[in-house]
């Protein structure tokens, strides 16, 4: 049984690259000092025994604040270490049978661009949504046109679980994302690459939660 | 429960780039036809999801022969299609956790280099071992010196579970490795690259049971 709390309004995606010679460990628990919500670990290059080790050191961080801890596509993972749960892409496993695997109570969040995609991901199981790419970022090139505020207010109108915003989301415009519809906002480099991730994450608070 | 037989004498390691224009699944179907006695489904370069169509579509094939189907390092994907097993490198995910999720049945293979690892991987639950790099080989650059017909024997000689050779091996050399102590060989290029996968393996079982 897990202690941690459900709560998308500011999840931390980490960035290998971002994150640069600091120590991983030392970014997230100041994230969560600052009050980020969710942690996300995401590392597209590291072996499986690396994300093993890394997402290990981080639970313990995520756990004593009582904040989720996710992995990125890689469900192995997430149950060699009993994370909180996953979160997917289009081209990650697919949903249903991710669900099986980690069970009901897994936090399993999925990444939509449409209308179609968000229901899809309703029907089967998420528990939350990410409308991905509502502004262009230079931290995930492979989508075409940023979705805008138009697009995400499209999307918060049909969406019945909580819909976060990704992509290029930082202190100026969260306010902009809550007005059009957000539950939350997924950040990378506004907290990844700032001098002070603790400051960030109160900045991004206080901006998401201004009307 | 699983009909398939474990029999490690001729593992085919699938390559994606070697497979070039052809149909992997017809590959494979043509090596089993051939002799292949177990089939891994390796593709670093796969999304998730394209791994999962992958598994599914080769999991016909092999059950219907009776043949294991492992992934390469992807527990995550080995569950969702229910395969026999995986197939795990020193940096994949830790032996003794991959156990775990995949149960006491699951066929997982360890590669090994020194008898080190290997006492390691026996005392861990392995159920096989692949002595890597018995030979120089262009679809795996990342070692050092070849072990060597010299190296697989010492190796062969402390073992206690089958020990596999893997590394440049083909018809021309299959012999040597079954003289040195191999309980089985594991190909890449020497079937994928083949013009005739089936021939390939025949060619191989015969050149592996040549004393």
């Amino acid at each position: 049984v897990s202690s941690v709390r459900f709560d998308p309004s500011l999840i931390l995606v980490t960035d290998p690259v971002l994150c640069g010679a600091r120590d991983l460990l030392q970014v997230v628990v100041a994230a969560v000092a600052g009050g980020a919500t969710m942690v996300q670990l995401r590392d597209k290059q590291a072996t499986t025994e690396e994300l093993v080790a890394q997402a290990l050191r981080l639970l313990g961080a995520c756990r004593s604040a009582q904040v989720p801890l996710l992995l990125n596509d890689r469900i192995d993972v997430a149950l060699a270490v009993r994370a909180d749960g996953v979160h997917l892409g289009q081209d990650d496993m697919p949903l249903p049978l991710a669900r099986r695997l980690l069970g009901a109570e897994a936090i399993i969040g999925m990444s939509v661009r449409s209308e179609e995609e968000l229901r899809r991901a309703e029907s089967e199981g998420a528990s939350y949504l990410a409308a991905n790419g509502v502004w262009a970022t230079p931290t995930k090139t492979d989508f075409g046109q940023p979705l805008g505020d138009d697009g995400l207010a499209r999307l918060a109108g049909v969406a019945r679980l909580p819909l976060v915003a990704i992509g290029g989301v930082h202190a100026g415009n969260a306010g902009q994302l809550r007005r059009a519809g957000a539950a939350g906002i997924a950040v990378v480099s506004a907290v990844m690459a700032a001098s002070d991730p603790e400051a960030a994450c109160r900045e991004l608070r206080v901006a998401f939660a201004a009307r």
